[in-house]
């Protein structure tokens, strides 16, 4: 199998594997009482500090949740529930993974939130205007990601903070950054954010396990309702092998800076998608993407039809959108917003992606769109 | 050390460890599209219908969740969100545990919904009467636990279904299982609930993967918003390593039913903590309660001081009440619910446990009680 589904998940690393195998008999609970159980809280302990260390945040406002979707769930629920607003509006860009966009919607229909989707241009680009038009005395909350997972567009989250505060400084602001960790460097304080979301399985962890980063805990409603766990931020017993080995992998993931390298790699494909593959383009705005991504339309093609024959004849796994939406057979709500009407590839790489496995997806390309009928 | 608090978590058993270890490397997202996913998607398969069985129901009727208490909560949500009355009510017990009962509290602070917390006599003994009488035209959900985790007791869950539909067919019933998987049978096509909660860690999975069946998942309004995971029923990429995880533990302990030699080895330590130590007294309701609970409430003492001691002084593991609550260090509402004012202690006991645990233990009690100063 040749790999080439990053942003879908990732692999355990080895060390991550390795943490995991150590702690199968660390077993107590670690919100008890005995002394046996305070194993287990320092490793949760370390392993906050770890995730802590990588987005540059105290470790008090790291709170652990079962995935990125909990977590974005998290935001609004917490926004809306919080503030005592009559009238309560958020925005969200159109092009938000749908663990924001359909929990946006569901406001909508279910707690008469009133929601605003900012739009984007052909590029995927949002234009920071529309945002800051957007807020009103009303907005509890503006939710950006700081990586698209389809096109890998970078959105100027830190412009986004400084417009959205200017206009309404009790509005809050939240980050999904699932796309980014472990693919560029994330600083939550310089960002400025009220909240950023992280998930494991995107950076070598397993899946089941994310994080929430809060920037003042202590006025968070929580989402998930029961005990005092994470200081009553999030009920339910701690995950605690899924934590240490989160912990693992932000420690790992905090040592590692050569994105330049994977971009090398990414150009380096895209330019022979270009050169080899008639009617190829490179979605997204190159001027602003993730080192990892790379979305392709292929005129005359489908994203899912080609995704299918790389996979039968080269044993290649790559994707055309989001895992999350692989069940809609249309292009996604991403694509829509861009005005195209059409299912691209996406090949996103990881840390040990080789220019040989690229090459050997790039051949399974050519030889695809040779075997397919043009439609 | 000697672990006496089954009811907080359980170990792994060597056969979930196992398969653990053999699933490290089983990381493709189950929701791609690629041949390799069906590997994924096939252990899922195994793992749901492990858990049917389990519990007699059909696999399409399970949702994997994070923990029981995401469980507990998609159950209120659902029931709130998912009905059209514009006046909702729902019943939940006194002696609850906390994710279904504070968050029947969230529900009447943030949403309106008027709540009835049916009372427990002395003996935490729900009277059918009272949740008869409180059931009304507006009432979308009667939530009662099947085995309490503090005192053990088990509800007569089946017939509060019969007395519940009679009243309103329309009112759907949850029953919190948690405690009673592992440690009896349970057949949620035979209680004729709507909802039934459980959670990994209580039988010898890994903490961080519940699950929730649901009667009729079609008309199910999920609470974790994004994905079309889980058929639409839960967003979020899937836990793969521990539905493996929860799976086998599942396929485990279908194959246990020898709970009467659990419940002799508690009826034994029962026994001799009512001969030896003076002024102790078993609570909860000793004609219905599950086998390997014993809540003890001894004079004059703390439960919280006892727990501390007997860790201290035999590197022993009980509790004084629910972990997730191990912050209040005052009786649980569960205690209140029976008049209690005071803190017992739980030894809760697992299929492995030795009769010579349970000596040393009540050996540990009796010297603690002489050691302590009675209040």
């Amino acid at each position: 199998m040749i790999y080439l589904d990053y942003n879908a998940t990732t692999p355990l690393s080895e060390s991550v594997k390795q943490s995991i195998r150590e702690s199968l008999d660390l077993f107590v609970n670690p919100s008890s009482m005995y002394k046996e159980s305070e194993i287990a809280k320092q490793k949760i302990h370390v392993a906050r500090k770890s995730l802590g260390l990588l987005i540059n945040a105290n470790e008090n406002q790291i709170i652990f949740t079962g995935c990125a979707t909990e977590s974005n769930n998290a935001v609004v629920s917490s926004c809306v529930d919080g503030t005592q607003n009559s009238k309560k509006h958020i925005i969200v860009s159109s092009v938000e993974h749908s663990a924001v966009f359909e929990t946006a919607k569901h406001y909508q229909k279910y707690r008469n939130v009133d929601v605003t989707f900012v739009p984007v241009d052909k590029k995927g680009i949002i234009h920071l205007k529309d945002i800051g038009t957007a807020v009103t005395e009303n907005t509890v909350l503006v939710s950006v990601m700081m990586v698209n997972n389809e096109i890998g567009n970078i959105y100027p989250i830190k412009e986004i903070v400084r417009i959205v505060k200017e206009k309404n400084p009790a509005t809050l602001v939240h980050t999904d950054a699932t796309q980014a960790i472990g693919k560029m460097d994330v600083d939550a304080q310089d960002l400025g954010v009220d909240f950023l979301t992280l998930s494991g399985h995107k950076f070598y962890a397993p899946k089941g396990i994310g994080a929430l980063y809060v920037k003042h805990p202590d006025v968070f409603t929580p989402f998930m309702i029961g005990g005092h766990q994470e200081k009553g931020h999030r009920a339910g017993t701690e995950n605690l092998l899924s934590i240490v080995a989160i912990g693992q992998a932000a420690e790992d993931i905090a040592q590692f800076h050569n994105y330049s390298a994977i971009q090398a790699k990414r150009d380096q494909f895209e330019k022979n998608v270009l050169k080899f593959i008639p009617g190829s383009k490179i979605l997204g705005d190159t001027d602003s993407r993730i080192c990892n991504t790379s979305c392709v339309l292929i005129d005359g093609y489908s994203g899912i039809d080609i995704c299918e024959m790389v996979n039968e004849i080269g044993d290649i796994c790559i994707s055309s959108g989001s895992a999350c939406n692989s069940v809609i057979l249309e292009p996604s709500h991403v694509m829509k917003a861009m005005g195209i009407n059409k299912i691209p590839i996406r090949v996103s790489i990881g840390k040990d992606t080789t220019d040989k496995e690229l090459t050997k997806c790039l051949q399974a390309l050519i030889k695809t769109t040779k075997l397919l009928k043009r439609k």
